[in-house]
């Protein structure tokens, strides 16, 4: 099984209740790589029994850093409509008193999509091939990059850090590494691969941690199943960074121009 | 009191429950109109005794039309940490069997912000001042349009419905009418001020409604005070619209260029 199903694997413990754990392969610097826990989340209303279409909308609040270890997701379908869907979920691990402590909330909305008219407002930017970008040396970077084939077209992550930044924009070829058939829990998981802007705008390493996390799926599953393990089209800025708080908004199309997620962010930064 | 302070009123009528009903002067096509909803269910957090800091994100789902009446509102504090807060809360009301139903489901993040480096990375357009722009005629349109003073410099509602749209930006100034000083409850409301994009992108009259809808608060409660009953800027646009859904991204400043929230929804339309 690849280290991506792996680390969003989860075990049907009860009604509404799955178990999982904590991969190493997806390690942050402190707990794991946000990405992949906000796939997990949606791995459980993707497995529940009463699941009605697919994703349409997708958010997640850190709460605070998973430890390393088991924990319990809860997904609970809190109004079936006829075509659409609502989730409340939470993730729950025992804390040191072995109290059930609540580390994760999100919610989500399904639905069942019609064909119907549509058009992409924001088109893929005109960028060079990936296999003409070199792959940044990241080699020292957390345990989850490793797992990212990441080319960065534009807005590397700073080489000095002389706090000399003028822009937040990060425009990237990315794709699971091992390759990995595109689906919803990877794509919720690719929507996270942007590092903190804060870094770039500002040319400075602060700490950061995402606090809130919205994803939006264009795509339906026949759309993301067409796309297998081709590369997307990531970009990412901030669109204000104040007072310990930045919001990053991110855009994913596939390799053929055709946008399958938005995505939004909002980010703790310390000063 | 201000029509928008009656409609987003809440009682306490237990731990953690709020009991509210919907106004007369903020009713859409299909009950009220849903940015008064969000500002509500922002506010049961807001008077909460055990709050932490000010709003930085708010997300909301909405699950069902809320029908004309009362309801309830539960905001429960599930995490408190050092200096966050994560909410979970939703809104029910008794269903045809009197029954308590879900009709909205909810996440919020609050904070206690610190002065830090800050930067918008998001310029205000350069647009004209709102005394030099007419004011549109929406006398038939629905009620709660009404309660703002709306001028729009870009992307009116088209006044011919032909399917010859071909962008779906709306840059408008907006406030409260009657003038309201600003604060959390009524940027949250501003920030759905924004007709459905799909109505401007196809030039085409479908019926539409948000599903969910996020806001990010970028200002904290002294910024928003010094504002007052100043005009704010807004603009607004699709990314993409597909199979029966399209997502709106907003932005609000203030007069003077301060980026005080970004803002994210995702809306059902009918083809």
């Amino acid at each position: 099984m690849p280290a991506f199903d792996q680390a969003i694997a989860l075990t049907s413990i009860g009604e509404n209740l799955y178990g999982g754990a904590t991969s190493a392969a997806y390690a942050n610097m402190v707990g794991p790589f946000g990405g992949v826990t906000a796939a997990t989340v949606l791995n459980a209303v993707l497995k529940h029994p009463a699941l009605l279409g697919e994703p349409v909308a997708l958010t997640v609040n850190f709460a605070a850093a998973l430890a390393s270890g088991p924990f319990t997701v809860e997904a609970r379908p809190v109004r079936t409509n006829r075509s659409t869907q609502h989730w409340v979920m939470q993730i729950s691990q025992a804390d040191e008193n072995d109290q059930a402590s609540t580390v994760l909330t999100a919610t989500a909305v399904t639905a069942a999509r019609r064909e119907t008219w549509s058009v992409d407002e924001e088109p893929m930017p005109e960028v060079a091939r990936p296999d003409s970008v070199a792959r940044p040396n990241m080699a020292a970077m957390v345990e989850w990059v490793k797992r990212y084939d990441i080319r960065i077209l534009e807005g590397q992550i700073p080489v000095v850090w002389n706090g000399a930044g003028n822009s937040s924009r990060t425009t990237l070829w990315v794709r699971d590494e091992p390759e990995r058939p595109l689906d919803f829990a990877s794509l919720t998981a690719l929507a996270d691969v942007f590092f903190p802007r804060v870094w770039l705008r500002r040319a400075t390493a602060v700490p950061a941690g995402t606090v809130s996390m919205t994803v939006y799926f264009h795509a339906d599953g026949a759309q993301l199943g067409s796309h297998g393990t081709d590369w997307l089209l990531g970009q990412a800025r901030a669109q204000a960074l104040r007072n310990g708080f930045f919001d990053q908004t991110a855009l994913l199309w596939s390799a053929g121009g055709r946008l399958l997620a938005t995505s939004h962010q909002i980010v703790y930064f310390k000063a």
